[in-house]
């Protein structure tokens, strides 16, 4: 069956203030990891679709990702086509 | 100056129910998104390390990896080295 995977990457945008990352920061240090300099956290989606990822649904899912899976006041984005093809049920 | 970014994607492990990643699926298709079969909702860290990431720190990396930044429990995780060399300051 044809099946699409995309991957979207959010995360805060870079002025804006992280205290999870700043606290993940803290404790690899107090842990014994030296040198970590910046840590950001964000989130991420997996998402499977059924058949292929036309221009037309690539193009909604862009929107739905700015606007859905993200604030775009404060977050950016990233998407990732990660399979469109071909593969096993 | 020498420095190492690394990302570690934590995903909830496939057995596990994903009440985020199925909220987002039904938003998804309410909005117009046909055919999403399936959504999962994890975290990522994007970790900046002064200086070169050595065996040693890499092996201290990889468990923190798995106990600080994941729970082994019910997460798996995935890291992956996008940098390890001269960059701009």
């Amino acid at each position: 069956m044809l099946v699409a995977r995309v991957i979207v990457d959010v995360m805060l945008k870079p002025e804006i203030l992280d205290p999870q990352g700043r606290a993940v920061q803290g404790a690899l240090g107090r842990l014994g990891l030296t040198g970590v300099a910046d840590v950001r956290q964000g989130k991420q989606f997996v998402i499977d679709i059924d058949g292929e990822l036309d221009e037309d649904r690539r193009a909604k899912f862009e929107e739905l990702a700015g606007e859905l899976l993200s604030n775009p006041v404060i977050e950016d984005y990233r998407m990732t086509v990660v399979a469109n093809d071909e593969a096993g049920a």
